[in-house]
This record gives structure tokens, sequence and C-alpha cells, in this order.
């Protein structure tokens, strides 16, 4: 037996003055199809009354309690960006930020500045006090900064004032230790290294004479030290892999040690070639026992308050489950699908509401829900369960769960 | 937004050889519409399988664990009846009771004493082995201790026999610390000289005169040292108070710092004057963000056995949320209706049965629930839910719960 958790990103809402949310009106013959078929219920991944982050989330949905081990952005960020981040690392999300001469911060972003690989390569690979650099953008103004070595502490302030017009704060200790001082000595000595390598760097130079603000600092912040997590398949047995198209769900994949699925087309926004997803699960299952997939289009389209967009992200996931189930064996495959989260149009942000969730699959307790939405599933078997509740429950659907007693 | 979270004291109940309730035969055409317009559900305050007091019941529902900040009962009744307690003060409830020569205990409450303004004085402000003695009597036989020092432990048995004909037991350290048994000490000195001090007093002179028997004694029982507790607007940022008409509500209200909004005829008993308290609740919600209402009839009437008289107080309540919801405007208050624990009718105490709960307000998922009793609301969207799961639920909604991760 195998199995697939299928997130739909931000998929849970709050009803409108008319009692509908995207997925109530959306059109989604299969979704309700699986439901039928399925033991049905309400989630949430990290607790009840706990509005989680799409990294939190999908850890706890992982088996992977996140008070444990989720410790900041950072590493999730780094291991996210294809950094091979290892366990004592002290790792930092980045901007590429435009400051005066006064270290002023003129422009949190950098104008935008699209392509950073160039600037990139004045600050990754540097040594600071004995102390690797490993740096990597991702794509544009973000980054991810890595410190590798010893005695290093993530208990430090962060180097993003969060505001145009103020001063980069000089990184500070958190706590009396000798590793705190000295970690914040390093980051500091960074920052300055990096304005001096990328201020009079010839693209800066260029981006100048265009009228456009140099990326001429970077300012960290989301420290965290990378923790010691158990691979997954070392966890479970299982040989699994990851279909997402965001570096943040991509960070939590390589830090679990799933395989990553490239596919052509998945861009993490509505715009994803959802069709070559569908592709990849089946492909997928062919070669591993578990895949994790994450769709975030709707969760974007939530963050915007498009209604109509989320509700077409939904039809077009819809359209995904539709090419799945018809290309794989229900007596092969146990299929979970659910979201990492709400995310109500009307906040524009994630909320602790909880999500429908559907396990389907060859011998599950079929119940009497029809519709796969925030209003009617759990009515069903699964009633209202917590997100480390989902892989035990495949595994002793798949017949590995380990018996407790006699 | 603003949000109150309405507690109708030993709400539930179990059935009866008809299988009613008086929630179910109540007619509570409020309830009923509030239930058609919320999102619906069961509640235990502290846990499943939990027979909770109505003192941890309604910590627990204001977020804070009982396990950690419920030390005894003495601590909340010393509260209650108005006194500035402060972490590490020791407090007990105590009665005044009659004893003879011999310190036998001849009457547990002194003939039920009415007024004991007078008797306090003789024991409150004195110091005893440099230890400040609190005393303060709650308008009748019985009253509160508080000691407050350095070197003083809540580790000692209690001073009140629970019967009649036998003495009164000396306090005895219930450790090996120094504090414990410095503490019985000064307690077994604070009760003889409190006999010293009444058993002449001319009231208690009065009284043989007249037949009645002395209040010449103190019973000191339910000990527990002043916990830390954080207070409800840093723990929550939100202005608070209180609407309750018994000590022992007044006493958690004051404990986590909540103000308390006094009601003229608020009595604490099916007699207490609830339009008052509706008009309290509405005018409150024009200064304050937060209200907790504690109504207590219905457990009064269920702790006598008296069906009819808890299906009357669960009328009038109905009739107090007619009002309120007629003078509140849906889009500013999230509304919480439900109980601390059921008191059976059958039983005459508490039970661990859960308590129907709903949440009324803008947004919130709307389940087809359509009746408020026991029987209903589990198949609605809350399901069956802990306390400490409705402060964060109701600061979701308001748009005030930190999101956990990215």
């Amino acid at each position: 037996m195998k199995s697939v958790i299928f997130i739909i990103d931000g998929l849970g809402d709050r009803p409108n003055n008319e009692g509908n949310t995207p997925l109530k009106e959306a059109n989604t013959p299969t979704m309700d199809r699986m439901a039928k078929e399925s033991i049905c219920g309400l989630m949430n991944a990290v607790d009840i009354g706990v509005r989680p982050g799409s990294d939190t989330a999908h850890l706890a949905i992982l088996g992977y309690d996140p008070y444990e081990n989720y410790t900041g952005r950072g590493p999730f960020e780094a291991a996210g960006v294809g950094i091979d981040v290892q366990p004592g690392d002290i790792a930092f999300r980045c901007n590429f930020a435009t400051v005066d001469e006064n270290f002023v911060v003129i422009d949190r972003r950098a104008g935008r500045i699209k392509n950073t690989a160039e600037l990139e390569k004045v600050i990754d690979g540097i040594e600071v006090d004995g102390v690797k650099v490993i740096f990597k953008q991702s794509g544009g103004y973000r980054a991810a900064l890595v410190l590798r070595g010893d005695k290093l502490s993530d208990k430090i302030t962060e180097g993003d004032p969060h505001h145009e017009g103020v001063k980069v704060p000089e990184i500070k200790p958190l706590d009396d230790s000798e590793e705190a001082r000295r970690t914040a000595n390093i980051v500091n000595k960074i920052i300055k290294i990096a304005y001096e390598r990328l201020n009079n760097h010839p693209i800066n130079e260029e981006r100048r004479k265009n009228g456009l603000p140099p990326a001429n600092i970077i300012l960290p912040r989301g420290v965290g030290k990378v923790p010691h997590i158990l691979p997954f398949s070392e966890k479970y047995g299982l040989k699994g892999a990851c279909i997402a198209g965001t570096g943040l769900i991509k960070g939590i994949a390589k830090m679990v040690k799933l395989d990553f699925i490239d596919v052509e087309g998945a861009t993490g926004t509505p715009e994803t070639n959802f069709m070559n997803k569908a592709k990849a699960i089946v492909e997928g299952l062919k070669t591993y026992d578990f895949i994790l997939v994450n769709v975030k289009g709707a969760d974007e389209a939530s963050h915007d308050g498009n209604y109509e967009l989320k509700k077409k992200v939904i039809e077009k996931v819809d359209g995904m489950l539709e090419y799945i189930l018809n290309n794989i064996d229900k007596n092969e495959v146990y299929f979970v699908l659910t979201g990492d989260h709400s995310t109500p149009i009307e906040e524009k942000d994630h909320s602790a509401d909880p999500i429908p969730i559907i396990i389907w699959g060859k011998s599950v307790r079929v119940d009497d829900v029809e519709k796969f939405d925030e209003f009617s599933t759990h009515k069903g078997g699964l009633c209202w369960i917590k997100g480390k509740y989902i892989m035990p429950t495949l595994l002793d659907l798949m017949g590995l769960l380990k018996k407790y007693g006699a």
C-alpha cells in the first residue's frame, strides 16, 4: 500500500454574507465524490486555536512536533533554497536591500531586484573568524544565509529594521553566553563585508546609472539553529517524496529528507501547471511509498483577498484530482485530501479555523458525508482531529503501525 | 471586535425518565435562535471525565490551566470576599463555629450566625510570629483567613473536623520543611487567640443569653498558596470585566485581575435580578473588550434537586439573552453561550457531562444545529471541545491571535 497527503494550501475559509466560501461554492465533482467514498472530518494541523504558518502546519501533518522541531524560519528557508543545511548550522532569511553611506535603509527590497545570482557570489563561501558562510539568493531580492562552525548560537537579535528610513540595527547577543556574543559579532562583520563588496559592484554601478536602487547590503532575520530531525524514511520506514512549488515547503521536505520531485511549471502560484503536478503524483507513486503534495495557489488568492480566484484554483485542483483518481488503483493507494490551515478571504491571512479532511482508500469506514467543504465533513467519522494523528492513521491503514501492548 | 463569555452555571443535566432535561424542556426561543445562527458543540471546561468545580471550570474557560493555577479554594475565596491577596500569601476558607471549653465542636456554623462584622475585627490585623493576619467575614458564618509574611507554606493539615462532637484538630505540617512547621504553629496560635477573644465577646454573651450558640472559634480549611497568575489584560491584550453574583466567581475575576462590574440585585441565586445583569452586559460592552458573565441560579436549583426551578431559571436567562441580542451589534460582538459544568438534578451535584456551547457572531461557520440543548449541539462545527480552546478561538475570530510560523 502507498499513500498521498495532498494539501491545498490555505484551503479553509469563513462564510461570506451569503454563508458561502470558495470551497463550498466551487464546482468540485471529484472532491465531493471523494468525500462520499471517504471517512471525513475537520482538522487543525497544530492544535485547535493555533493559527499556524504553512511550515509549522506541514511539519505537524508529517508527524513532527513543531514545538520541538521548528526553531525559526531561517533553517527552513535555507533548506528550501537548496542549501544542504546540517544540524547545528545557524540560518537566516535575508533581503538584499539598499542603504545610504550611513547604513540608513532606503529600500528594504532593493527595488525588488530580479537577478542576484552574481551578487550572491561575493558573500557565499567567505570565512569569518573561522566560520564558514554559505549564502544563496532565491531568485530575486530574497536570500538565505547560513553559518557553519563551532561555538555558534541563535540567541541573537536580527539585522532587519523592518522599516525604511532607519539604520540597520547592530546585531546583539540575547544571552550572556560566549557563543551568542561571538555569533552576533560574526554576523555584524558579514553585513559590513557585504556592504563593502556590494556597494561598488559593477551590477550596482549599472543599477545606479539606470536610476535603480543598488542592492548594496543584506538584512538577516528569522534566525534559527538547524535542528536534529529524524529523517522521514527512518521515522516511518517509507520511501517518501514531496511535490511542491514553494521554497518554504521545499525546505520542510529537505529538512525531513523527503526526496523532491521537480515538476515543470510548478510555481507555487495560481498559474502553476496543475496537470503536470497531477501527472507527477501518478508517476511518483510508481517509485515512492509516500508523496506529500502542496498546491499553493488557493492560499495566494486568499492573501490577495481574491474570492473568485480562490474558487477557480480549487476547481483546477478538482481537475487534478479527477486525473489522479483515474490513474491510480484504490486497492493500492490511500489518499488524504486536506489543507494546512484556513486563510479566510476577509482576513487575507491564516486563521485557526479547522480544515476539511478526508481519507480515501480501501477499507476506510466510509461515512454519510456527501460534500467536501467547511460545513459538512465534521459530521463524518473523523470528527475533529489534529494533524499529528494523520500519519499514524495512514500507517495503521497501510498495516505498518506497531502494536502497543499485547 | 468585542466578546462575551456567558456562563449559565450548572447548565447541563442528564435526561429524566421521559428523556427530558430542564434545558431541553424549557421554552428558550432566543437560545434556539442563537443556536441556529451559531457554530455549535459540546464543551468540557477542564477535560472529558473531569467533574470540575465552578472555580476550576471558570479558570480553564479563561485559558488558565487549573492544574497550574488552582492551588486550593482558600486563595480564591479570600480574593472573592475582597481581600487583596498577593502571590505567596497563604489563604484559607473559615467557618465561625461553636466549641465547648475542651474545643469540642458543638455547631460547625455557630447557629448560622448572620452578622459577624464585629467579630471579624478581633482577628483581622493581628500579627503572629511576625506574620500579618488578614481576616474577613463574608456575610454570615463564613470567612476567609490570609497569612502574609516570609517562610510560609501551604503544606499543612486543616483545622476543620467537618463533624460535630469531635475536637478541633491540631494543625500539623505535611512535610519536613521549617516553613510547614512554622505555618502550622502560627495557625494553631491564631485559632487559640480567636477562641480567647471571641468566647467572652459581648456579642457572644448576648447570643448565649438568647439561647443561641456563640461564634467562639474559627475553623480554617481549603488552604492554598496564592499563585502568580498572569493578569488577563497582559495574557490577551484585552480590557476585561466580570459580572457575577457569587463570591467564588468574584474571586476568580479578582485573581486574574478582571474588573468587577457590580450589579444591583445580582445575588447568585434563582432570585437574582436577571434584567439588571443583562443591562450591565450591554452597558459594559461600551467600555470593555471582553466580559465574563456568570449566572448562578440554575446551579443552585440543581443542587436542591429542583427540576422546575432550574427550568424556570433557564427561561429567565433566555429573557436576558433576548434583551442583550436586541441591544448589541452582531458586527461588533462575539458571544459565547455555555455553562461551566453539568449539575444533574438527580445527582444534586456537579458531573463530568459536557455542556452545550455556541459561538455567535460575524463570520462564524454557522452549522445546521437548531436547538440549544444537551442532545443537539455536538452535531455542529465545534464538535466536542475543551474549555482551553475557547479564548484562542475568540482571539482568532477577533483577529488578535498570533501566527505560529510563516
